[in-house]
């Protein structure tokens, strides 16, 4: 996508051929467009934990690329795979919930240790396979973004007038490879000349709206940072003709684990009859789980998310205190949407309705028992 | 109520003479508790549009005492009853949404030119007027009070532990006089011995959520201070027993307008069969209107509400941009929460169901029609 009129994906390795790769610091974000350097596994972990890279499917990648790195060390300085294994279980322990994260890191190892690599050194396997789990998530984006175009278009042609999508957190481009999740059905259909125009909540305590607004205002893309109380107005208003949010976990019946206040957002939804879809890759399904609610554990995060707020002072980058010390704080970083407040789910497969007998259909490797009916 | 130990009102004149009266400012609240002394109805007109002075019944007292300052200044430089009502014209467009304010100015003008201030002067009429509408209103949120903590008894009976309380942005003491409305059944039941703990929403923009929590810990009540994204969790959790909020205009249906983001709560109140309450004097009802979502004005207020933000670095107080400057913002002031979301009105009269045949039995004045039925 774009940032400063040039195209960039939001991680890349040295064409050049260093043992190293670029992402953007989403700390800085969006007051600056920093591009940094990663040279090491250790500086890979550390921006994971950092969070100066975030989102389940660029963490993800970044951590490939962290297995590759760690390869080209391993070679270079004559240590075993015991050493690499140990270094992957470092950085599968960055984040506690990006399951992508664990997923990730394993197809690398199976790849670097299954002995078919094809000829190819440890490090140069490894760089390979960082390089096709890139390229297969845009692959995914790409196509959840086809398949959510149609529901834009949709709209448009009943409507004639611009498509108001409201969306919630960043499930955009910097969250993945390219194209984003949510975002991707908004940027085929404007690359399609559909008027669109994005209410972006600012999704506190994060502020990750404001990534989302900075990737859409880089590309073109009309939209309004609104407080996470307002969207419900909006609708009631009749100014938000559909929803798109991103998801951290779904499970087999259709509820979906997304960033805290979505489930807000899916009830006005609902109260006004405006359709509210959730986007994201099949990886993100957990086919294990048949109740959201009661099966996917809410993890709860640092206070001083809420207490610390970071912006600009002339020109500076700072933090400052906007909660007093010793004020209570309870900070549950997700909640659940029941399914029966979604009206689809889109995923590169396509787009179905939130429940276990549509998902099963464009999922019928996951689903055995109903298969044999 | 209680500020460092020590008892206030939120508005007080000056017992020794002097033409001037004090309250807290409150944007320097939960950080600062500085005293303000207004000594002219413009420095009263000024403290209400940047929102020094807010909550809907203070607005309405505070504008009172603004009108007394004019009758001084008028008294003092011989400016006539035109000049008053010139100056009540500007402080009733101080704040567009909160009817308190008409109503009070109104009750003023009535009082100090119904040719009925016996003697007094029309300044001492005015001061006298002013105080009576303060005295009135610690009265009414007392009576508010009272009936509220009825239903806290009932949920506590049953439930024998402490009752959550989730309330939405400030309708606590610093709103009214003395108590709060929201607040007022709260620190009744408090001093009834009844434990209660308070999940307080921090209320972006404005965050006014920090007040209320400030308000409780001040007065001793355990409350934890949530993101406006997460109170749906909660109520799904069964972290939460009741909710109570204050009102901004309520129509004569019982639709509520009240701070942005508080329809969000009543969707997830009524989805999670959580009772949800609205607790506001008399003066808060508009009964000219019948439907909230078509009659009443909602205020757009500064983007710099959402842009910049207020806090403490080193012990210094400081605002700092979490915004980019030209990012497009939308930021309305209050939505609308439909009578048919809402458990009950708690009112100085009681409490009754949110719907005209129930509302028209505690204030038959207002309803020739159904009298005549």
């Amino acid at each position: 996508m774009i940032v400063n009129g040039k195209s960039y994906r939001s991680i890349w390795s040295d064409l050049e051929g260093s043992e190293s790769f670029f992402t953007f610091d989403q700390q800085k974000l969006p007051f600056q467009a920093e591009i940094i350097n990663l040279k090491s596994w250790e500086e890979t972990e550390r921006a994971i934990r950092s969070m100066k890279v975030r989102g389940a499917p660029l963490i993800g990648v970044t951590a490939a690329f962290g297995i590759w790195l760690a390869c080209c060390e391993a070679e270079k300085e004559e240590k075993n795979s015991e050493w690499i294994l140990k270094v992957a279980g470092i950085l599968k322990k960055t984040r506690p919930t990006a399951v992508n994260l664990i997923w990730a890191i394993d197809r690398m190892l199976l790849k670097i240790f299954s002995g078919n690599s094809q000829g190819h050194s440890l490090k140069s396997a490894a760089l390979q396979e960082a390089r096709k789990i890139a390229d297969e998530d845009v692959v995914t984006s790409v196509a959840i973004g086809k398949s959510g175009l149609e529901l834009i278009r949709e709209i448009y042609m009943r409507k004639k007038s611009p498509v108001n999508i409201l969306t919630h957190c960043n499930a955009g481009w910097l969250a993945t490879v390219d194209w984003g999740t949510a975002t991707a059905p908004i940027y085929f259909a404007h690359n399609e000349g559909i008027p669109v125009h994005v209410w972006v909540d600012e999704t506190r305590p994060r502020n990750q709206g404001l990534i989302t607004s900075w990737e859409l205002t880089q590309n073109h893309i009309p939209n309004t940072l609104i407080a996470d109380n307002t969207g419900g107005l909006l609708m009631m208003q009749g100014k938000v003709d559909m929803i798109i949010t991103g998801a951290d976990r779904v499970t087999a019946n259709g509820d979906v684990a997304n960033k805290i206040g979505t489930y807000l957002k899916a009830l006005a939804a609902k109260d006004n009859n405006i359709p509210f879809y959730v986007a994201f890759p099949s990886s993100t399904f957990d086919f294990t789980l048949k109740n959201g609610l009661t099966e996917i554990e809410i993890e709860e995060r640092s206070t001083e998310e809420l207490s610390i707020v970071h912006g600009l002072k002339d020109q500076e980058l700072m933090d400052i205190r906007i909660v007093p010390e010793g004020t209570k704080i309870h900070n549950p970083a997700f909640d659940i949407t029941p399914s029966r407040l979604i009206t689809g789910l889109i995923t590169e497969r396509g787009i179905c309705r939130a429940n276990e007998r549509e998902i099963s259909k464009l999922y019928p490797e996951f689903y055995p028992i109903s298969k044999n009916k």
